[in-house]
C-alpha cells in the first residue's frame, strides 16, 4: 500500500492524498440511518480531472476499490467506501465554470454546492430548478444519485436538466457526453446512463445544466384535510388543473406536529382545524407576473374547497419559507427522533391511497410507527420507520417495497439504492433487468474497481 | 430458410409472415435519400408482445439479423434491412392501451401513430407534446430516434416525455422499464437507453408517455429580418423573455419561397418586406387564458422589433396552421427539389450564427447550394445539401458534420445515425465513447443480431 500511496502522490500533491489517522471519520459515511461506517485507506482530494484519470489509473493499476464523495449528504450509503479502498473527495473541485445566458446553462465542477449555485444564479435572475431539500448537497451526489425534491412536479429531477457531463472513466479515460443543447440522436445517450448510476460506472469532473429564468412571484397556500386519502385523491385534479404548482406536497398531522414543533413555527391554523385535520397539502407557486400568480391562486383555492380541504391558508412570506423549510428538513426531525429507518418508495401518484392504505395495514401488522410527508404530485412518499427490532424493520421494509412495486411503482424515487436498499433491489426487481444492469456495469467498469457494494453485491 | 419460416409461422399466424414476392418494395426502405434499399428475407407481423418475443427467439437461435419497422417515416435508414433478415413490422400492433386521466399518462403500442394519438387526445382536452413533423409516424419509431420537432423549446423531445417501456431483449426475455411516475433512481436507466438506440439494444413493444393539458389558445408571430445573422442572434433574447414559446424556427428566404410555393401559401407580407427579408423567424405561443397569450404576443412583438425585425405578423390562423404544416413539410420540398442530402446538426444555440457562417463558406468552397430552416430554439438546424456529385458531397457532409461538432454540437440533434450517417459518426465521434457505446450493445445483444449495421458497423 505503501506503493500506492507513492503512486498517488505522483498525482495529487501529498497534502491532498491522507492515509492512516489523517482521514477523519466524516469520510467513512453519508447520511444513511443504517449503513455501517467504513474508513478506506486512501482520501485523495484532486484538483481537477486530470488527478482524477490519474488516480484511476493508479485504482485500476492496482485494481482496488474508489469511492466518489461529495458532500457526503446521500441517504442510502452510496458513499461508504470499502477498507483498503480509495474515497475520491470532490471538495476542490468546486468552481462554477461558467453561467451562460445565451444557451441557459451553467458548467459546474461536482464539488459545487446546491446552495454556492443557487446564490450565483440568483444574482443574475436564474434558476437550476432541482431543489432535493439539501442545500449543503454537492451537484455530482446530485447526479449520482439522480436527485430530485420538491420542485419535480414542475420541473423533472436531475436527469430532466443536466444536458452533458464530463467524466473519467474506470481506466482513467476522460469523455464528454452531450452539451449545451437538449436534444441529440446520436448513438447512446451516455449522459442519461451515467446520471442515477451511484457512482458505479464513471466519476463526473463537470456538468452542464440547464438553467431557467427565476419567476419573482411566489405564492404558497396550505389546506388541512379531514383525512389523508383526500389529500391524496386530491392530487390528479390539482396537476390537470392548468394552474402548474412548482410544489405538491402533503403532510401527515404527525410529520406536520413534528416539523413545525422543530423550528417553533405557527401557521395560523385555529386549533378546531387542527385538531380535526389529518392530513396537509402544500401547494407552491410561481410567477413572473404577479397579477396571474394571484388568478392561479384563486383558482386553487377554489379547486381545494371543491376537493375538501377543511380550510384554505395562503401563507404570509415568512411562514411559508419556514414551512417549505422545515419541510424539507422533515428527514432531520426523522433522525432526531430516532427513526430507525426511511422509505421513498414512488408510486404512479393515482396509487398514493392504496399505497398509504398498505402502509398503515404494515403498521398494524408489525406494531410499528410509519409517519411520513411526500411529493405528493409525483408520487413520491417519504416515510419514516420507527422499529427498532431489525428482524420485524426488515418485514415493514421489505412490505413497504412490495406494495410500492405491486402498484407499478419502484423503490426509490430520488434517494438511490446505496448499500441500503441493494438487498430488496437485488430480491424484488426483476432479474433479467438486475443481470442487464450487470452486463452494463462489465461494459464500463471490467474490473469492478467503481463503488463497488454500490446498487449489486 | 424453410425451416425458418416455418419456425416463424409457428409464431406469428401464416398470414403475417411474408417472404419472397409478397413482400412488397416499402418494406426495403425508409424515407432517407441516399440509404440504398434491402428487401429482408421475411417480414413479420406480430399481434402482441408474445409473439414479438417468439419471433427474436428463432431469430437468436438462428442468428438472423433483425430490424424493427414502424411507419417507416425514419430519415436516415435505420430501418433498412439486411438481405436474409427479418423485418419485425409494428403496423399491426396500434392500439392505445389506455389514457390514464389521474396520472396524465397514455400507454401505447409502437405501431401507433402520431395522428392517430393526437386525435384521440385532442378529445380529451390532453396533448403529447413531441410533434416530429410527420404525423403518419409511429411512437416506436420516435421512441427509436429520439425523435425532437419544432416543440421541443418548450417540452424537450421524446427522451424527456417517455416515462417507461415494455422491451423484449434480443434473447426474447421481456423486460418492463419505468412506470407512471416521472422520477425514480433504482438502478441504470434502462428506459433512457433505449431511447435513440435505433433499435440496436432491443424491441419496443409498449411506451408510457407523458401527457399535458392542451391549452386552447395559440397563437403565432411571424418576423422578417435582414440577414439570417440578425434572426439567429433573436433566439437566446426571445428564450429568455419568459414568454415561453411553443416553436420557435427561422426560416431563410429560400427555403420559404420553397415551402410556401409548394402549398400555395400566400402570408400577406408586402412585396416590398419581402424583397429585402433574407430570413423569418416563426413563433408560436400557447395558453390556457387567452388574455395572457394576448400579453404575451405583445411582448414578444416589442421584443422582436427591438432585436432588428422588419416588420411582425400576427398571422390569422388558417394561414398559421398552413405555414406550420408547409414547415413541417420541408423535407418533401427538399425531396422534391431533388436534394442530394440532408442533415440536421445541433450546436449550442447561441452558437448557430457561426455555425450558419461556416455553412455559407462550405457551400461557396465546393460550390453547393444549401438551403435549410431550423429548430433555432434548440440550436438543430436542418440543412438541404445541392450537391451531385457524391466525392464533392461527402466532402460537404463531413465539413458540415465537424464545423457542428467543433462548436460543441452533435452530428444528429433528431434524425438519428442509422446507415448515412454511420460513416462520419464512427470517424467524428470520440473513438472511446464509440467503444463504450459498442460495449453496451454486446451487453444487451451479444449476437449482434438487432438491427446490424445501424449506428455501428
Amino acid at each position: 500500500m505503501a506503493d500506492v500511496e507513492a503512486l498517488l502522490t505522483g498525482v495529487v500533491t501529498r497534502a491532498h492524498v491522507l492515509s492512516g489517522r489523517a482521514i477523519s471519520e466524516d469520510y467513512g459515511h453519508d447520511e444513511a440511518l443504517t449503513a455501517t461506517p467504513e474508513l478506506p485507506a486512501f482520501v485523495v482530494r484532486p484538483a481537477n480531472t486530470i488527478e482524477v484519470a490519474g488516480v484511476l489509473r493508479v485504482a485500476h493499476e492496482h485494481r482496488i476499490p474508489v469511492t466518489p464523495r461529495g458532500s457526503g449528504t446521500g441517504l442510502s450509503g452510496g458513499a461508504v467506501p470499502l477498507a483498503g479502498g480509495i474515497v475520491v473527495s470532490f471538495e476542490r473541485m468546486d468552481r462554477i465554470l461558467e453561467v451562460d445566458t445565451d444557451n441557459y446553462v451553467a458548467v459546474v465542477q461536482p464539488g459545487v454546492t446546491l446552495e454556492q449555485l443557487d446564490a450565483e444564479l440568483a444574482a443574475k435572475g436564474l434558476v437550476y430548478p432541482v431543489f432535493p431539500g439539501e442545500y449543503s448537497a454537492s451537484l455530482g451526489g446530485n447526479v449520482a444519485t439522480n436527485a430530485g425534491g420538491m420542485r419535480a412536479v414542475k420541473y423533472g429531477v436531475t436527469r430532466h436538466q443536466v444536458l452533458g457531463l464530463e467524466a473519467v472513466l474506470a481506466g482513467g479515460e476522460v469523455i464528454r457526453t452531450g452539451g449545451r443543447f437538449v436534444k441529440a440522436s446520436t448513438g447512446y445517450d451516455l449522459t442519461q446512463l451515467i446520471i442515477g448510476s451511484e457512482g458505479t460506472l464513471a466519476l463526473v469532473t463537470e456538468a452542464t445544466l440547464r438553467l431557467y429564468p427565476r419567476p419573482e412571484h411566489q405564492a404558497t397556500v396550505l389546506a388541512p384535510f379531514p383525512a389523508l386519502h383526500d389529500v391524496t385523491r386530491a392530487v390528479p385534479a390539482i396537476v390537470g388543473s392548468g394552474v402548474g404548482p412548482l410544489i405538491l406536497e402533503y403532510i401527515d398531522m404527525l410529520t406536520m406536529a413534528a416539523i413545525t414543533a422543530h423550528v417553533g413555527l405557527d401557521l395560523g391554523v385555529p386549533a378546531d382545524v387542527k385538531e380535526r385535520a389529518l392530513a396537509y397539502l402544500v401547494v407552491m407557486m410561481e410567477n413572473a407576473r404577479a397579477p396571474r400568480l394571484d388568478e392561479d391562486v384563486e383558482t386553487l383555492g377554489e379547486l381545494l374547497f371543491d376537493l375538501g380541504a377543511m380550510d384554505v391558508y395562503v401563507l404570509p412570506a415568512p411562514a411559508a419559507t419556514q414551512l417549505i423549510d422545515a419541510r424539507e428538513k422533515a428527514f432531520w426531525v426523522a433522525k432526531a427522533n430516532n427513526a430507525d429507518d426511511i422509505v421513498d418508495v414512488v408510486v404512479p401518484r393515482s396509487a398514493i391511497p392504496e399505497f398509504m392504505a398498505k402502509v398503515a395495514e404494515l403498521g398494524q401488522t408489525h406494531q410499528s410507527l410509519i409517519a411520513g410527508c411526500g411529493h405528493a404530485g409525483d408520487g413520491n412518499v417519504h416515510l419514516s420507520v420507527f422499529q427498532p427490532d431489525p428482524q420485524t424493520r426488515e418485514k415493514v421494509m421489505r412490505g413497504l417495497f412490495e406494495a410500492g412495486l405491486g402498484l407499478g411503482g419502484a423503490i426509490s424515487g430520488e434517494h438511490g439504492i446505496g448499500l441500503e436498499k441493494k438487498k430488496y433491489f437485488l430480491e424484488l426487481e426483476d432479474p433479467v433487468k438486475v443481470d442487464l444492469m450487470r452486463r452494463i456495469k462489465v461494459a464500463f467498469d471490467p474490473d469492478g474497481i467503481l463503488n463497488p457494494g454500490t446498487i449489486f453485491d
